[in-house]
């Protein structure tokens, strides 16, 4: 009952042409990351879209394939599929080098909406299907941030949510487990979302701002 | 009625002996793309056998995860799982480093014909689901291409497909697209196929022939 | 019947003290192996937690994907990702870089030990569903290597079990196909796992005692 209304209230706020904005925001945020990455590699026009698609949709295809959910959004929402076809192609008119650093600042601030979205609405998926809180807070985390982490795998690099010191997977983590919590309290469905997503993004934004750092290891840094 | 159809006739071509001649030629092309791979990067013989299975199963084993199809061609059909130790003790014995770019030269024109072939019936599997047009194209490509995509990940490699400014993946979707449409006009099931493969197979050879490359970007090229 | 008195001994199993301390100490030989993998690479907190799960998991996690099992072990046993964290939280606190050699080197008996459990498991577990023997040896191989595997590629090297020219998946490959042996010859459920598991771990630690390695190809030793 409780899943079935969450899908209710998801569908609905699928329809909020505020949210509904922000979702493709932050969605054309994880493409670009993944589209300037893939310029950086030297790859072709294809190689461009794939990484762009793998960056945008990856996390959350991941987190449906564990969770074995059908259809995935780029299936349902297969008109995504022709909007990364046509951001490849005007960046392939448009995009020069020169462009590609100032493309990565203009993101960050979308990218760390979608980092809150993505971890709220996985987290929420997850649990309703009844799963564990911490397995909740662990699909969070991956439909926000897994995407990035194939993207820099495709393009031979360690993942940087794994090696580069910033809080970002961290913070989605955290935003699962708001989650979580406030639907323990019994909080309204749409409720639990707003404070998850903005905690993530939250937090996120405060790591950004303040320029603070995870705990260092003996290791050396990247 | 039409998925019955066209999986009855998949079946029936799957006995013809010319098909079947051409598919096992295509797919021995794959595994020894994989393993002249693995020879190059100096992995053991575990590492060869397991980067050509990768090579010649892991597109249609991928497709089939993302499409929840069960079971996979390699556990239906594990007499190619023999095939494949067999082609590896023979590689073992057989190959010398001198043999390697003869080789893959070797198996350009039938690694082009099963790009084609899987192509066309990786989209025919998604069109038989019911899915979207350019889902169906999508599947097609991921049949044909990320064999290939897998074999460059786990040899630390950009993945050519999508780095090396030659049509590859492109010709792919192209016959994808020729196999949804061919349908769409009510095309008998095994003359979609043949044209969608044919168009895919015959894109890829021409590119080859003709030395064409992809759009370059700002980027340097690899 | 025979899938469901499987079913009842390996959950009998689960219970049996001394069982649940072998796979308690061989699943923290593999995050371990992961746990040292990324804090070489310089990864911080999170990747170092992650990489130590995906190491741990993974392979488990493959396997039942490819047989579309649910739910996975860390979803069901949930209290391992405590376990985890905790892991990489004292590894943060008590773990030096000159502590990492003499880890790697402590933990190789318990991998080989896990290397036999999870390759019968595995295998079992394919078994179970009524496969053909050489993808139930397969996937018992899956199961007890490709934690290793994803960790290698996640770490951007190529997996160390594909090119390190040691015996160890073909360990595994051998234990498995113990199992099918013993269950085709009606041995009862408990012996034949504890003779692949034997098997396996056996075959590992001859390798690692007597320094032999896999035949060599013409190409280079890495």
């Amino acid at each position: 009952m409780l899943a079935l209304m969450s899908d209710a209230l998801l569908s609905w706020l699928a329809f909020d042409p505020v949210l509904t904005a922000v979702e493709v925001v932050a969605t054309l945020a994880f493409a670009l990351s993944g589209l300037v990455a893939a310029v950086r590699k030297g790859m072709d026009a294809v190689g461009v879209c794939m990484v762009a698609g793998l960056t945008a949709f990856g996390g959350g295809t991941l987190r449906d394939v564990l969770l074995d959910r059908r259809p995935f959004f780029w299936v349902e929402h297969w008109e995504w599929l022709w909007v990364l076809l046509a951001l490849t192609a005007a960046a392939l008119v448009f995009l020069r080098r020169r462009h590609l650093s100032p493309t990565l600042r203009a993101i960050q601030w979308p990218d760390a909406i979608g980092l809150g979205l993505f971890a709220a609405s996985g987290a929420q998926v997850a649990l309703s299907q009844g799963l564990p809180g911490i397995v909740c807070a662990l699909m969070g985390m991956i439909t926000a941030v897994f995407g990035g982490v194939l993207r820099d795998i495709v393009c031979n690099e360690i993942p940087s949510a794994f090696s580069d010191h910033q809080p970002y997977a961290v913070c989605a983590f955290a935003g699962g487990w708001v989650l979580v919590g406030a639907q323990a309290l019994n909080a309204p469905g749409w409720l639990a979302l707003v404070v998850a997503a903005g905690t993530a993004t939250g937090l996120r934004a405060a790591a950004m701002v303040t320029g603070i750092t995870l705990p260092q290891w003996g290791g050396k840094r990247p």
